[in-house]
């Protein structure tokens, strides 16, 4: 732990020196609020468009590179893990107690290190396409128990392949945003015809997301050795879910309006070269992976998560699930490799979601569609209860990584739900 | 018939007066090889950023945009129907025979209207994201028949809803692109493991897209009496589909890697406004849709598709269907009302796919999977024959209104199949 940053960074905060996630974020302080990037140090934001203008970006693929000056990192994400880590570098080195360059620089100081709670977050990337994937053995087949029964609970191809389904890119918000309740077609059961309205089952749905840097060309598949080098970090994502419409809409074409009516994303990209101290073994995956899912490295990562339910009208939040993502089954290289080996290509910024991460015990699951098992029973929350969650209720998802004496952490990832109203 | 041309157009061209589809290009006859829009007029292509450089815009509209002298038709689409109303009613007086300003003006007619056969055609859109869905009744029915037999083909959600998926916005390509084969998993059959390799079972899928105009925010539904403002035009597609992998993976998320490796559009886009002589009555839906798919007027198009091989090696093609845009049982409207109604919001751009157009007779089934019906027979193709895609062939999709004495049409939307070279 010879790292010691010069702004003060509380022993619990997610974003120590070690972590220095990526964003973009609007500063309401001053009159310029073009968007721009930076990354996280305790409770400040560092604005990296200032630290380039200041020729602190000094490294041989920075330092000329207008990155920096975007309203997204799409194109700091294109530039490919070499320019990743000379950014890494250079600000660990810039935000360190021995480094006097920013430290002692208090005109800079000003400009480029921003108190949290003056600026706004906005999306940090322009997704051209979003997948969502299904990887966590356990939502698989407690969903499967639930829509089929005990015979079979998981489909055979699922220890196969990582299955996923394309997402709707235009509707992912950052965290903060209002959630509407979406209206939609229900069907109660048997004979009876659809129904319309609001919907009755609208659920969370804990998971994180890859976000892709270089990406490949069409026609030309990516190896699951080097898929790694393909994702930039990894962001906490909430896939909210009407149950009754998705129940209704989904044979056989796969979830459509009952997830495509938003998705919400944290605000800050956490990247692999962060994780890696906190990388663990993958499950062992039986029957072997077919020889394009064969990793030489098979790698989860330890990340605590959480999701807590503040219900509507109160001011207290309960803790609903504790999971981590080391509860996955298909790890993100897999994901990845598997979604281009048909040829399609990836483009940077592009978002590869987890699916519900549940763990095994009925505390870790990841959704109320397996918490109260489709509303069949009630989750308690203090003096009130929830089947599905209702106007006003909001829900936040945390992640973090416990290092000695630091943080490697993800913030939150929260939004409330809002009536729609005509 | 008053409205003529000056420049000459064949009876038998796609591209008469009353088309003027727009499409974006760049001209290799001159340094100057930025894209930019343009309208097709019998063998050329008029120029609209030369058009409206020269000012003859001259409507309130476009007169000050800078839309024409963009890189794709997203902007112009943005600004819904009175801009692209006003910019069909100036083409098509700068073009009549009755109308001076361009016709007599020799140096701006060599700038501006340019021999087809110089111009490269590229996606006329930037497509934020694609949506694919399952409008054809007989298609519906024929894919329930064949994957799951003669009980209840066709699944009872379809009669209530128009059932889609999102599809993969990066992988679409312009008409000309070779198609890579795609390698993925399939699955014999029984409790035989998943083999891994090139697919054996590629197909094309006959379909048209509707090219999504302004669009909506997130949370506020667009109203189907109001969803024809928010549809600029429609093009030609091929959904290639490599049914062995779709087949695999497909349940329950749907179809994923068996599509993704790539979708071809046609490069013009035939307006709303030029198809409205071609307008017939929508089939008589039961059970009645819910009132918010209930249209006061409910359209389809009387638009003849053709589907022909030009089989590996041969310089012939065949016709191996013949279809129309009206077997469409639920319209392009009902799907754009049904799109929004949970608060997904779509942006200038965004595709909206039929699904396979077949008819109700054998010669008018869309795709291979159904005119061999999975493989099980064989499709003659003159000396040769097929039941799927063989490396080498070409698929070539056309489409055409017939109107007195002139053409609306598409041009053609064409593809070849490649082997995949590591």
């Amino acid at each position: 732990m010879a790292l010691k940053p010069f702004v003060e960074v509380n022993s619990d905060s997610h974003f120590s020196i070690h972590n220095l996630p990526y964003g973009i974020f609007k500063h309401g302080g001053d009159a310029i609020t073009t968007p721009r990037p930076g990354v996280a140090i305790g409770d400040y934001v560092l604005d990296l468009s200032a630290i380039h203008s200041a020729g602190l970006f000094d490294g041989p693929l920075l330092s000329s590179s207008d990155c920096f000056h975007q309203a997204n990192l799409n194109k700091f994400l294109e530039l490919g893990r070499p320019a990743w880590k000379e950014a890494r570098a250079t600000l660990q080195k810039l935000l360190s107690s021995a480094e006097p360059a920013l430290q002692n620089n208090a005109s800079l100081r000003k400009k480029a290190l921003l108190p949290m709670g003056e600026v706004e977050m906005l999306l940090p990337i322009a997704i051209g396409d979003y997948t969502d994937f299904f990887s966590s053995m356990h939502h698989a087949k407690n969903c499967g128990l639930i829509f089929r029964g005990p015979e079979n609970p998981i489909n055979p191809n699922w220890f196969h392949l990582p299955i996923a389904y394309h997402g709707r890119a235009s509707s992912i918000v950052i965290s903060g945003t209002d959630i509407v309740r979406p209206r939609g077609q229900g069907h109660p059961s048997g004979n009876s015809p659809p129904y319309f309205g609001a919907s009755r089952k609208l659920d969370f749905e804990l998971e994180m997301a890859a976000v892709v840097g270089p990406g490949n060309e069409l026609g030309k598949p990516i190896d699951v050795n080097e898929a790694a080098d393909h994702i930039f970090g990894v962001v906490l994502m909430n896939d909210w879910s009407a149950r009754d419409i998705q129940a209704w809409e989904y044979v056989p074409l796969g979830p459509f309006l009952g997830k495509s009516f938003g998705t919400t994303i944290s605000p800050w990209i956490v990247t692999l070269d962060a994780l890696e101290p906190f990388a663990c073994d993958a499950p062992n995956q039986i029957p072997q992976p077919l020889p394009y899912l064969a990793e030489k490295v098979s790698k989860n990562y330890d990340i605590s998560l959480e999701v807590r339910v503040k219900p509507a009208g109160q001011e207290e939040s309960f803790t609903v699930t504790r999971s981590n993502f080391n509860h996955l089954y298909w790890t993100l290289t897999q994901q990845l490799a598997h979604h281009t080996v048909n040829g399609c290509n990836l483009r940077p910024g592009d978002l590869l979601g987890t699916g519900t991460i549940s763990g095994p015990e009925p505390e870790s699951y990841g959704c109320l569609f397996e918490l109260t098992w489709n509303g069949t029973k009630d989750l308690s929350l203090g003096k009130t209860s929830r089947k599905f969650l209702e106007d006003g209720d909001e829900v936040i998802i945390s992640g973090c990584c416990k290092g000695n004496g630091y943080n490697v952490g993800f913030g939150t990832c929260s939004g409330k739900i809002i009536p729609y109203l005509p």
